[in-house]
Order: structure tokens, then sequence, then C-alpha cells
């Protein structure tokens, strides 16, 4: 039945080629963009506040990516995060390097204690940094683990009314009803920067077409990632075959490779 | 006659590889540098009011590109039009977005008053918006369609003394002179983020050698846009497949596919 | 024996897994940020003065590249060189289009004057303008000769203490001690944007891995190149077969191609 979500979701952005405002990191400006167009979504990558209002009101979701954030990034992001509340959108937030630096971790919380219907896609890491002292923290070794990050996603879950998928060697969706947990995806994936700003951006383009768990979206770049993956030599050709794959993927492929349970 | 001059104006570029200054947008100032490189142009991207004067005294074009602005970066643009008009070059505008938000229609209007010799790349919907009331807008339905937006992009030619490429399934570029229709390009290449930027890039080099009217980058876009395309699984590859046809462009394929009226 | 350091300087970049932090210009990002996870280490894009101090803290080293400087960005690079000097890091500067404007040659000479240890990565003509008249300068002709560099090089190494790296059709790389002759590379690599910008970065891996010379990144992306240009039809797939090159680097393989005198 997940399966048959996940299909559903995909001909969903497919068909209605939503419209995602992306307020994320220079690094990913262009990758995160031409994933976006090659799962069949619309991407637009503005900020200024002089027109977020506007953005808004046509837009299906709001990504909001800190990698790269400054004292003038910030106003801009908090400012989106309202029009989003104002329209009712679901805000997809990445916390890039939450527990890095105080900024980031501040940062990172001010936008998950102002978005309305929210949506967190991050690793392991950072989900426990974002979570803080009152999670369940299994120390840093660990931190490379999705598992070690279930506690401190429920508890995002719980504080902020989120959705949360974390993501890495296996992916989990938490919500307030389920954990799912997904086991596509390939080792050189981590090879290719932004990968996971990746998965923020086409997690905003499924919940713009109706799937506000952020499941479709990891299911589909897990599947991608790993076809792509098998005919790439090296990070290189990896991120060229990516876009091919989500833009060429068949849904009997998908429903073939999904592992999840 | 009009192919004959294309390839004059690709020879033109590949000798003198001119200097193009670029004030763009984040998504594609790699790519767009990557395109000028590939054709044989020479791509600075800057874009600071401290340098810009020196810049344009030896620049041979300078593009704006409204892609990601603000208030931080609209100054700069208008600074950076001064600059080309105090040195005589052509400025060729690229109002990305135009008609979705206020500030870009207002702001793509400021700079296209103030160029003194000034070239617009844009797609119909954008041209339409630009042109605003004034011009014969036949409608949501239409606005994909280039032949939509003939009309606006003749008053442009007239309000602001510009030439006007609109480009889509099919290209125009509209001058005083006559309207010059081209059938190249692919369906793929809208999967590539700022494909329209790359014409855009493209144009300031043309330009900057010699061909003001816009009519040789288009062509050329358009004919390796097909050449790559049909060499390509999907937006991934046709991307690298893009750059490395730029760089490989043979007159003879050239002259054998261009199909223009 | 400078072949065997280069191999163990790879092998330490790869078991370490150096954080370089980068404040780099926006064309860049993207690409330099896969190179270094190629290569083996892990790239941190941050500029904010909000988290600078941490972000040295912990890093390896600063890679300050000004390709696309401006008043807002200057001051966060000086910034950043200072927690460099803190925390004892080296800084890498890469004076892109120094000489191309007096914002570019200042800001260049300041950033050099203010790292404690600095390896400065460039092409000829900006290591030319960045010595200054006090250099022996050959003249406009000879601008594209890293020859040319040599004086104007070791001025700087005397200087600012640094150690120089001049990339061209040959490479020198040049400290108080010795100055060695690098040999590789390939005539398509200046048709890739930033690829000098690449170098740069993969320098800072080096050096936060124990080289602060800057060689083994010079001798590693001239192999590189040279064998991602042999698989390559042009720019758009070398850019792609350089990661994948870089991450598949055999040490046998870069021992039998190094050209080093």
């Amino acid at each position: 039945m997940l399966k048959e979500q996940i299909i559903q979701s995909l001909n969903a952005v497919r068909e209605q080629k939503p419209l995602v405002v992306n307020i994320t990191n220079y690094v990913v400006m262009n990758n995160t963009a031409n994933a976006l167009l090659a799962v069949g979504a619309s991407p637009i990558m503005a900020h200024s506040q002089q027109e977020m209002a506007e953005m808004m009101s046509f837009a299906g979701a709001l990504v909001i990516n800190i990698g790269t954030l400054d004292s003038v990034w910030t106003p801009r992001m908090s400012f989106a995060v309202e029009q989003a509340n104002n329209n009712d959108k679901v805000v997809v937030l990445d916390p890039v390097g939450c527990g890095a630096s105080q900024l980031r971790t501040e940062t990172s919380r001010q936008i998950a204690a102002s978005a309305n219907k929210l949506i967190i896609r991050s690793n392991a890491s950072e989900i426990i940094a974002l979570a803080g002292e009152q999670a369940q923290s299994k120390g840093v070794d660990a931190l490379d683990s999705s598992d070690a990050a279930l506690g401190a996603a429920q508890f995002l879950v719980s504080e902020y009314g989120a959705n949360v998928v974390i993501s890495g060697a296996t992916d989990y969706v938490v919500t307030k009803e389920q954990v799912v947990k997904l086991n596509n995806g390939h080792e050189m994936m981590p090879f290719v920067t932004g990968m996971g700003c990746t998965l923020t951006a086409l997690t905003g383009a499924f919940a713009a077409a109706g799937d506000e768990t952020g499941l479709a979206a990891a299911a589909v770049l897990g599947v991608v990632g790993e076809i792509a993956a098998e005919k790439s030599r090296g990070p290189g050709s990896l991120q060229m075959n990516l876009l091919d794959e989500l833009y060429l993927l068949d849904e009997n492929a998908l429903l073939e490779r999904l592992k999840l349970s």
C-alpha cells in the first residue's frame, strides 16, 4: 500500500508540475534546480522579501536550506516561512551543518519553530543536534548511523509537529503515525555534493503534489541513486546519470527496486 | 545570406575570444561560464560597483540576468548598465520571471529603459509581461507559444530601440528591419535549468564580436542543442553534451541543420 | 623522493578526510566542493562571521578565492584569515583576476599580507600583478607563460613568506628552498571554468593533510586532468571525467604519468 502511494505521488508530481520556491545554498542551486526539472516539477530560486509574498501565493511548497547562511539570508528565510504559513504551504527544512555552529543550530530551530506545516530532511548528526539535549544522543561514534537519530527524530515530530526524513545508508521517514525504513541508495552517493539537498528539494516537489510525509521523495531518490550509481564510474558520472534516471524513471523499476519496511 | 552571417559571427567569436561581463543569477553562473568558454569566448562573472567601470572599459558586452535578484543586486545591475553605456557596449537583458512578481517586472523595465544598446532575450511569457498592457496579450493559454509574443516583441523593439529574441519551441529574432524565425532545438532542452540563460550569455558573446541582432547566438544554440539532445538519454547528459558540441561545432553541421525563415 | 612524498600526501588526504573551509566564488562552489569530495576530503562552504571562529577551530585549512568579490564578501575573507591565524591553519589564496581591477589587486595583497601560513595558487598574469612593480615583469606578451612569472613568484615567496603555485601549460611550485616544474595537464583544461579554482581547493585539502608546499595538489590535478581529457570529447565530458578520475586515481597511474623536474 505504501508502494502504491509512492507511485501515485510520482505520477502526481509529473502531472501537476508543481512550483517549488527554493531558498537554498549557493553550492547546490544548479543541481537541485535540475533535479526538480528532471522529476517533472518547476523550480523557482527566489529569496527577495520584495517578491516572496507573491511567490508563495502561487507556489506549491517552500524549501529552506541553510547550507550557506549568513545574517543577510536568515531574515529572508524567516520572512518566506511566514508567507508559506499565510498560504498554508508546506515548508521543507534542510538544517545543513546543524550542530557545527551555534548559528546553524539556532537558525534551524527558529525556522522549525515558526513553520506551521513542516518536513525536516536531514542526516543523523544534524537531526541529533537539532533535537539537542532533550533527545537521547548516543554519542559521537553513532552520529553516522540513521538508527542513532531515531529518538531525536521522534522528539522533533512531537516538538514541532513535523514529519522527519533521516537520510543515510538507511533512510527513515518518521511521522506521528509510523516509522518507515528505506534501504535503497548507493555508497557512492555521498561523494556528490548536495545529494541530501537534492532529496530536500524533491521532498518539496512531492509535498506540493500531496505527499506531506517525505516518503515518496526519499523512495524515488534512493532508487534513482541506485540505478544511476550502477551506471557510473565515479561521482562525476553519477551526478549526470542521476538527472537522466530521474527523468526516465519508470514506475515498474521503482516498484521492483523499492526496499521498504 | 543570413546563414553566411551566422557562420561569420561564429568564426568572429572564436577568433576574437571576446570578454563578456555577466551579472547573472546564482543558479546558472557555472554553466553559462562554461558555455561561454566552450563557444570560444571569455567569461567574467563580476558585479562589484568598485570594479565595474574598469571591467566595462575592456569587456566586449554586458549580460544582465535577473534570475535571483534582490535589493542588493539591482543597484549593481543599474550601475553596470551605466558603465556599459559609457563605453558604448551592448547590454543583453534576460528578464527572468518578468511578470511573476512586480519586482521582476519593474526591474526589467528599468534596465531596458536605461540601456543605450540593448538586446532582450526571453521566453514568450516574459516578453508579454515586459511589454505590459500596451502589447496585445492573447491570454494565459497562449503564453507558451512564441507566436503569441510577436506583437509584444515588436512593441519592445519600438519602445526601447531593442532587438528581441523570443525563445521557445520556435525562436524569433525581432529587429526594426525584420523578423527571423528559427526552428531548431529539441524538446528536452527546457529540462536543463538555465538553457535560456545560456542563450542570453552566448548572445553577449556574439554581440561583443559584432552580431548585435541576437540571431547568430540563437542559431548556434538551437543547432547545438539539437545535436546534443540526439546523443543524450536525459537532461543530465544533455547538459554535458551541450558543452562538448558547442566546443566541437563545425560550420558545415551548422549550415546543414539550420532551419530559418 | 618528491614522487614518494606526493603519493604519501594523496594517501594522507584519503585517510584523514580533512575538512576544508572555502570562501570561494559563486561560479565554482559546486564543482570545487565535488572535487574535494572526489579526492577524499570534506568541503565546507561557509562564510558568515557569526560562525567562522567555530569553523576554523575544527577545519584543516582555509581556502580564499576572490573570483566574485564585493564589499560584502571582503570583510568576511579578512575575518576568516584572522581565525585561520588564531588556529595556526594554512590559508590558500586564489587571487582570481588580480590585475584586472584595483579592487582585486588590493584585496589580494591585503589577504596575502595578513595570513601567517600562506600558499598562493594562481596563473602567471595574476602572480605578476600581485607582485606588482617590484617584480620583474616581462610585458604583456609573456603573461600567458608560467616561466614569465617565476621572478614574481619568488618575490611573493620572500615578501609574504608564502609558497607559490603558478599554473598554466607548465606548472611551477616555488618555495624558499626550491622550484619544482610540472609538465602534466592537457590543453582542454582551460575550457572548463574554474579549473584553477579546483586546484586551489585541492591545495587546501593537501595542506590540511600535511603538504604545505602546494606540490602534491598540482601533481594530482595535472595527472588527473590529463587522464580525464584523454577520455573526453570536449569540456562538458572533461568536467565529468575529472571528478571520476580524481575519485578513481590509482597511485601507480600517478607515478607513471608524473613529469616533474
